[in-house]
């Protein structure tokens, strides 16, 4: 099949996140026989593609199509391409290749995600060897290289299997890397599009308690809703962290203000439990971390980065097999400006994906 | 039998630390059927006893017998203690009970070491019960819960048994849980007391590779004798920081200085390598972190104290079935003031154990 058309929501300026992205064509990378082309049907919205239509960490190389938990059908796969065949439903996340050299000390042990040799970004990034620019999924295709395509398991929908792609193996995955699952109990930082995959996945992991934790005492009955045991309230609950002191084996934190209680939060933890922080503060540096509380209790403070492509197998065949329902709102890719304000003013309930018109049906 | 004579060396002010120590009697804790009593013929001198004689991390309840890193023979056994039997060698370190409730939930799990229902250390702490306080090892007795007494496995040396009981234990115990094993490569930052334990056990743990880390290139080939497979010199070689990276997947830092490079030890880790941290430096707070050094690289930032009962049990009989031999000098009890000095002016290659001329022939 000769290269389709590529046309999608073009942002030009920080002024995109206004709700002034614009429709039109733009060139994909240079195809090689790594590559799979995907006609899109569904592009989740995620937190990313609002930093960087306004250029929020550094300067973003307009122009640039955003989204990164994409789903479609595969219309082109080149001949190096084995498990993947022209007609499957497949996904691709906020990666669109790594390096896969034998001698990469993370590509070589399935670290891929962490792979430091061209590494290359969904969107806003750049392919080694001159093959040009990665635009992402509000758009009508999308070209990646091969293993970072994924097939989409039978009876998982694909506007539930879209979010999992960036939201959910962003939470998944330090779930998986830090033993969550019975004889365990989770605690969840931050009850939004992160955290509440986080409350879905330690439960069908399963976890014997998973505790959400958020500000406010209102978001309770939701929180419960998604399957958490029980909810703490850091601004509502009096004494919430005595009264939860070493009680949870893992905390997965969603937040990032640099206001956050990180040393109540750690307080949390059971002796030699971990704390996973997934997003950075204003300026990148966390509170002050008092190496005491560290050793006293035998614990551990970390970060993560999404997943790997073998995670992010394991994460798809999970949800379909579990039947697990992320709380998704479908919006129309035509209305994609209107979509990211609403996204940007906090109300997405937890996660918009955005349906393509063209190719949404199947 | 009767309750022995407890006499040993009593530090009776933060002068003490000047190699003003007294010998005299005390009264040791109230005894019980837990317990058992040890006659003392080995003791190691570690950094910790040096804070607690002068009264470094908070004030010392004088008089205080310090050591904790007890060898000797049991000569009278609790009717509750059934491990141990009147004439075992036997170990003790640096805890001398823990609740142990099957409501804990540290000792229900076999974390007894992070117990914060009752934990007593080996010297300076209080018992329950109005039992008394706990008296350390630069004596002739000790008197200890019989679940933090050791047997010390047959073909292990006393004097080099003694200092594994915390030297040694502090960084088994890290090494243990994070992996320490063929196919992972281990840095250790510091080459003293702890970091030459640290590279024993790491290369006793199979680990394909161990490096050394400190400052000067001269501690080279003493780290390379311990059997460190590299050495990196922090002042003296340039660049090590880049030359090293991503090179690591544990990293036990031995050292506790405000200053250290941090930062840079952090890039030596590979991707979801872990950090774990041995000392706090003065006042507690670590260097600052950033959340995307940790987020990037998917990496852990860890303290640790200690070991369990357990841990220590299979430390031991480790060192004997590898026939590990820490560098150890042998120092005469009745010369515990001189030593003490020599250890605050770091004379200690790397560890001085003292050999109490009474039973010392055991």
């Amino acid at each position: 099949m000769a290269a389709p058309q590529f046309q999608g929501w073009l942002g030009k300026s920080p002024e995109a996140i206004n709700g002034k992205m614009e429709w039109g064509s733009y060139e994909p990378k240079k195809w090689t026989e790594d590559d799979v082309d995907i006609e899109i049907s569904h592009c989740g919205v995620c937190g990313s593609d609002l930093h960087m239509l306004k250029s929020g960490w550094k300067e973003t190389p307009y122009p640039c199509v955003v989204g990164h938990e994409i789903v479609g059908k595969a219309i082109r796969v080149g001949s190096n391409v084995k498990h993947i065949q022209v007609g499957d439903r497949v996904g691709v996340g906020a990666q669109s290749r790594s390096c896969q050299s034998s001698d990469c000390v993370d590509c070589s042990v399935g670290n891929e995600v962490y792979c430091t040799n061209g590494l290359v970004d969904t969107y806003g990034a750049h392919f080694p060897n001159d093959e040009g620019k990665s635009y992402g999924g509000y758009a009508d295709y999308n070209r990646v290289n091969g293993h970072w395509a994924f097939k989409i398991p039978e009876g998982l929908d694909s506007a539930l299997a879209a979010p999992m792609l960036c939201g959910g193996i962003t939470v998944y995955s330090p779930l998986r890397q830090n033993g969550c699952g019975p004889g365990k109990t989770v605690g969840i930082v931050g009850v939004g599009g992160l955290g509440h995959f986080a409350i879905l996945f330690a439960k069908a992991l399963g976890a014997d308690r998973v505790v959400g934790i958020s500000r406010k005492a209102d978001k309770k009955a939701d929180v419960l809703k998604l399957g958490a045991d029980d909810y703490i309230a850091t601004d509502d609950d009096k004494n919430w962290a005595l009264k939860n002191r070493r009680s949870l084996d893992l905390i997965i934190s969603t937040v990032s203000s640099s206001k956050m209680p990180l040393t109540e939060y750690l307080t949390l933890l059971k002796a030699r439990g971990t704390y996973i922080q997934l997003g950075a503060p204003d300026g990148g540096v966390l509170p002050p971390i008092n190496a005491f509380s560290l050793i006293i209790n035998g614990i551990k403070i970390g970060g993560s980065l999404t997943g790997t492509p073998s995670e992010i197998r394991e994460m798809l065949q999970l949800a379909a097999d579990k039947k697990i329902k992320p709380w998704v709102e479908e919006r129309p890719l035509k209305d994609a400006n209107k979509v990211i304000v609403d996204m940007e003013e906090g109300k997405a309930r937890f996660r918009y994906v955005l349906v393509n018109e063209n190719f949404g049906k199947h």
